[in-house]
């Protein structure tokens, strides 16, 4: 059983979300990643969601630029938590994907994460997993206290940095 | 045959699409009207515009508003032209329905119009069936000429109102 | 214990969030209901944030106008899964809300759902207990063909009218 | 006879606009390209309009930036559908011209496709000519079908990368 | 010969239209008012322009809302000072009709009020024909005084009405 | 005497500005330019307004960007036409600039050309001078017949380039 | 010595100024109102600014709307810390003023509230006179607590309002 | 006693708070630099800013972007005036921050500047303190006049420069 499937429109989106497959990875959560199109290949795309959904699945993330469908069909095909990630591109820099995401209509949710951050995506995945599974959740505040702990290092840092310029 | 289908994600948006169900009334031209969703009943929507191609449908009028998927959806279901129209509704007034219905990317266009303006999406489909139907291209250029006459008679109105008011 | 915690900056938020409430309760999942701001209360607001999820609470839910920063803070002070919703007031009508929840930094997510689209953070809410919860996902399962249902009906009473309007 | 006219407002308009010529050309669809202005050749403009109608043509693509007047201006000089392409260039980095594009008044519609997405008017021409043209409507569900292979390839490839990282 | 041309493109932006009318009367500068279309009666506002201009018209003040090309069309047709007024109408608020008018390409200039400004786009045209006008100038003075001295009677009115409320 | 005052906030803001000295040079304008601040240097700037303006100035150009104050500046302290240039700077890329210039009260107009626009700004300044001045009138209806013969000579040359590249 | 002036441009904007005015009086702070227009009675502003200064002024409250130049012009005529609010009016809400003062160049800082809110203004001038003002900031703390006291007797009243509906 | 607090939620801000610190040590005035989150360590930041205030702090600039709740979750566990810096950064360029920063709700105000403008949150502060201190306010008065002198000295070298082109 894989828990978490990444989805998105088009193989050149990968760059935006390998973020969230390095960091599925770095937490050891298997994951199967498609590249499937809520246009060129709409029914494929239903298919692979009622597949992943019947063989276990938990939590789907899908990632789309521009009018970014994506996320939306597969919330519409499935009754997991789908999580979007609206992709900067093109003139509109991702409003236009974080309004074609965000703002679905009542009754298929969209848990929207910011522009670009698969990182977040992933981390939410995670966190969603981990309401029932309690070693999961104690990853999850490791993590929290390692990030903390990089903000304490990053501030020391640069007291030691304006220390030196201050001499 | 029924050349032109107009679908709609919800009732509650047949206020905004009655313009365009009149406009190709006026015209004569046999419609089909569906209320059906992209995300709610995704495969029925596939389905029904799979019938209606395969029944002679020649042009699909959609309107939706927020994460406005449908046009886009069907656009994908279908090798016929789509005329989308985004519905002015919720806290961001229909700019969410553009940029989710205008911003399709590369390889599935859908033909949009102006946030709730359906009468031009009527408009649009029948220029399109005039193509290939010279009554209906004489019938558009009088229809433009009845346009023009009413500025006309308007300007006129106009210019009598402010002599009067001169006097 | 109780699974679904919902809180707000404002008791005025609260015809907004009653969507939440409602939802939730029509799935029969118990809720904790809290006032307190990420500005005026917010140690009271980290405290609270602290003993729901020591108490085992699963998901929070949080709510916020203007420059809505309850749900990142609430997301800051817990490790369980927060869903954010912006609330529609002021000059910018929830566009300010939108992007202080959404635009989160990478490492602490909010799963952000359209503005005052209250029932729709329920409903993620749900499907996030669901992941662990089979007679849940079963509701949820219900709940939507009972909406594709719904629409159907809706389709099915508009051809009547037009049918009639036809005659 | 020559049935798509594309016009642009300035040859440096031509790079974003060549996308539509190619298209065009891959199916084979004979056309008429001209820089003719909405401003500075306003006259000129609508002769070439009239001629190229009454020649037969059947679809016009008119592309500009800024305040895009060019579409609206062909739209009002013709009966034809007129499909119109927002630029991309300057601050507003093409917003300026989608909203000058799209959001015609009632009577004078013109079909907008996404900001430079000069490929999908093309693509958007060629289905409306496809409406009486059975030849042409197989073409574009070829099209299709190639699109809908390119993109499982480029999943089958993402999936052996991904395999490889993984071993 | 008279100075001012006012057009516009609908009857129903004299209301907003109206100001600019009563602004010029007030200076006691004659006006010539229009109703005609860019888009419905396109041949015709070139026809209005060039005679407007060729009997010795000054300036031309034109309003339009959406996608309003009437001033920029206008601009155009004539080597005269264009003014441009964005009506606020629709969903977008007046946005797209300012960037419509605003964002003029090189060579064509529209002089552009504020939104629904259109006393502003009088006064501007008053301002334009003082330019060789010594009477007209000394008029905009004593206006331009008369406002100072307005805002100076409404602070002593509010100062009184303060005073009042601190007995 | 100069009939055209160019004023600007930071010599930083000459590479957009310069277009409109080259353009009022090109038609043998004198002009007088000017380096003074809204908020630096408000009353320097106040006094050269009403020295240009005594001395027989016609028309002010002013360009600014961010919160761009000085052409409401300018034309509070003058009575002539004062035409506002947005300039591109900063995160919002002149948009700030936009507003600030073009949304002034009713009472004091600038005449707002587009973003970065500087050269209408000149055509405007010209054709605002040509109102009183015949030959210069005939300056601007030559320079309008070049402008329409290059579109034309850049249609020759695309005909040329596409019949080329058909072989 | 009165040491907080509030100024407006119109009388129209007390409506909303007035919370400033409230909340100072609260505070018991001495206040000077003003309406001064910063286009039509631009030096008269100026000369108020510098006596409200040379008579031991501390802090400036601005407010303004549309192309929002008052807080900027005090900002630049004085040397105090100077408040601009942004006000809501128009057909661009507010969003206009406020450009037009947060983003004012670097070397003339005006400290912006959000739009409309005054009462924002006038606590920051009480926090700004705390500090060199002991008294002033307990009372500022007290406000805090009071504030604090608020949110938690609200979270209280829903409490029970929750409860008897539970009943 | 240290003045003025600099606070910042990642040390990548720092290249943008580097002016504030630069001015203020420009000014004489002794600073505290902290890299603090208001998510990652919430708790921290409260203690850093209560610690701050305790030890007799007057002023705190606090610079996020993105969600930029760190100014405003630093206003809320402080009495002392707190301004926000809007920061650059993803692809809303800074407007999510603005929003975020400036739209406070009533109760605690942020003094927000514009986006990336960190000279000018130092020149605020230094008002504020200014307040205070006569002698700090004869430096800003200072600073003021020699900005006013350069401004004139950029316009002397562009006469010169203009001048030297006219030969």
């Amino acid at each position: 059983m894989i828990p978490v499937g990444i989805v998105m429109g088009s193989d050149s989106d990968y760059s935006v979300m390998e973020d969230a497959v390095k960091t599925l990875k770095q937490f050891g959560i298997p994951i199967e990643v498609k590249v499937s199109s809520a246009h060129r290949t709409l029914e494929r795309t239903i298919e692979w969601v009622r597949n992943f959904e019947e063989q276990g699945g938990k939590v789907i993330i899908a990632g789309a630029g521009l009018a970014a469908h994506l996320p939306g069909v597969v919330a519409g095909a499935s009754s997991l938590p789908v999580i979007g990630i609206p992709i900067r591109s093109g003139a509109l820099e991702g409003v236009d994907a974080l309004y074609a995401i965000v703002q679905m209509p009542p009754g298929i949710p969209v848990a929207t994460v910011g522009i670009n951050n698969a990182r977040n995506a992933a981390l939410l995945a995670i966190e969603i997993l981990a309401v029932a599974d309690e070693s999961l959740k104690e990853a999850v505040k490791v993590f929290r206290r390692k990030m903390a702990a990089d903000v304490e290092a990053k501030d020391a840092a640069l007291q030691e940095k304006l220390a030196q310029l201050g001499k």
